[in-house]
């Protein structure tokens, strides 16, 4: 359901004007078709909580129903459109007044919706792991390491890539594609990121995808050193002609560990807080070149740390080789 | 005002029981003691938008009133203790259902503070710079570039870090020492970092700062090496020690550009999403032992990323030196 969790983070606002009158609740809530109802819901346990992002998702049940549910809470935000009409209809009280300085805890009106929630009833485990903080871990991968556990452990859990071949291969998304070369050595389809909505340039987000079939950071060298310079190159070129974003406005990146074993490298805008762009997660594509060019085999000797979450199979994987203790 | 902001980020919340009845808002707010009044006041621009923080920053006037106001608006985070009376209360606009998934808009009942707002008045052109969105740019700073524009911009410009020697020397804040070597060469002080309030151990995050006056990453070289291997194996030992962290959840790293120029190392929870973590500020302690063991004139001789703002020093000093077209 990656489309509810999409739409909830930029949601489409109605104008205060427009929403019907919600000032006479009664602490109530309406009723849904399933005849779930949060006066009868009991929080069981507090799977998550972004204090940064005002988010907080919990497990619960209902009252006379079988089986959990997760419900997502999240704060909505702020909308220029209706942002006037907040503040002027808020009734305000003062925590804080020292000279040009004041602070203020602010009361809505009841007519304005001000939080989202995402409910999953009947919830199964994976939805509760899926919303659930999960305990991170540094791995230091060494390239024994590598070669070991984590190389060992992907061969073992192949997982399908076969969307990315039906992007090189021109079965799928071929109309988003926004630049490509078509070389298979040193050539790559470059396309939005899903997480764009190709609208927002101040969220911008593409992908470059090779051509060629290479697994990750790495698997590259002195080889890769054309494919690397050229997805730089045209890839900048191609963003900058198309929505006229220069490179010193973008981060270029690659990801390791990365989400798919199919090498691909990451343009984002740098006002736009993306997720990935970690010094434990992400590499500049400029550095990685800069460093071949001093050293080949500079990927494939370098210790490489990147975090992995406790469901990983990774994780799984270093776990049984005695890395955690 | 820092302390305006951090009290912002974490905010004491009043437990519903305990507020007084707001329900009856008429549109209106509290005036302050300066005659301020929301819904008098106009906003001529908004300075500054985080949908995924879900703050807003405004400039605007109060009528009949001289001089500009800066109105930061921040919506509060959900609390664990009211959640549950929250939602019981709230009235719910379903607008989604499908399967085992629901979404709603909730509108919160009034008698809840649900945003909190700071406001400057009269603020002055730094209040508005200072809360406004900057314009970002990406500086690839080779050596040449480090030389003949970086280092000059940052002799002329010398910061006062008076307040680091009154660390190093004890004069301020030696309570706070979590642990100490005392080697002027080699050694380091380790105290928790001004974000932190030494209690909430997911949001753990320390600074160690050397005794040895090293400027930035592009001084150090195989010499350095002692100095950070003992920074990565006492430091780490005494967070375990101290706070139960093991070295496995916590991302170790130096930033490049650092927001001063004496040498210090950061410790961050790996749960915390700490300002300043991203590729194009931080580097992995490890990474820079590793890199200066393959190479002592690594860091004198790479290209380092990072990005500077459009009202940083260096952002001129690159401007002046015609590198931003």
């Amino acid at each position: 359901m990656a489309s509810i969790e999409e739409n909830g983070s930029n949601p489409k606002r109605q104008k205060l004007t427009d929403l019907p009158e919600r000032g006479n609740a009664d602490g109530a809530g309406d009723e849904d078709e399933r005849g779930l109802f949060f006066k009868d819901f009991t929080t069981t346990s507090v799977l998550r909580e972004d204090t940064k992002a005002k988010l907080m998702t919990l497990k619960g049940k209902f009252n006379g129903k079988d089986g959990d549910a997760v419900v997502l809470l999240e704060k909505l935000p702020f909308d220029k459109e209706t942002v006037a009409n907040l503040m002027s209809s808020s009734t305000m009280h003062q925590t804080l007044n020292n000279d040009i300085y004041s602070t203020y805890e602010a009361f809505p009106p009841t007519n304005f919706p001000d939080y989202k929630t995402t409910m999953i009833y009947p919830a199964t485990e994976k939805h509760v792991i899926k919303y659930s903080e999960q305990d991170m871990y540094v791995v230091r991968e060494t390239k024994d390491l590598y070669e070991n556990v984590t190389k060992q452990c992907l061969e073992k859990n192949q997982f399908s890539i076969q969307w990315v071949y039906n992007i090189l291969e021109k079965k799928c998304e071929s109309e988003r594609i926004v630049f490509e070369d078509p070389d298979p050595v040193n050539g790559f389809i470059l396309l939005p990121d899903l997480k764009w909505n190709r609208k927002d340039l101040d969220s911008l987000y593409l992908v470059a995808i090779t051509h060629n079939h290479i697994k990750s950071l790495r698997d590259l060298n002195k080889e890769s050193l054309p494919l690397l310079k050229n997805i730089l190159k045209s890839g900048t070129e191609a963003i900058e002609k198309e929505f006229n974003i220069p490179v010193s406005k973008l981060r270029i990146y690659v990801h390791y560990q990365p989400s798919y074993y199919h090498l691909h490298v990451h343009f984002s805008n740098l006002k736009f807080d993306a997720p990935g762009t970690d010094v434990l997660r992400a590499h500049l594509l400029d550095s990685i070149i800069e460093n071949i060019e001093m050293d080949s085999q500079y990927y494939e000797n370098k210790t490489l740390h990147y975090t992995v979450k406790e469901n990983d199979v990774l994780h799984q994987a270093y776990k049984d080789h005695g890395y955690f203790k």
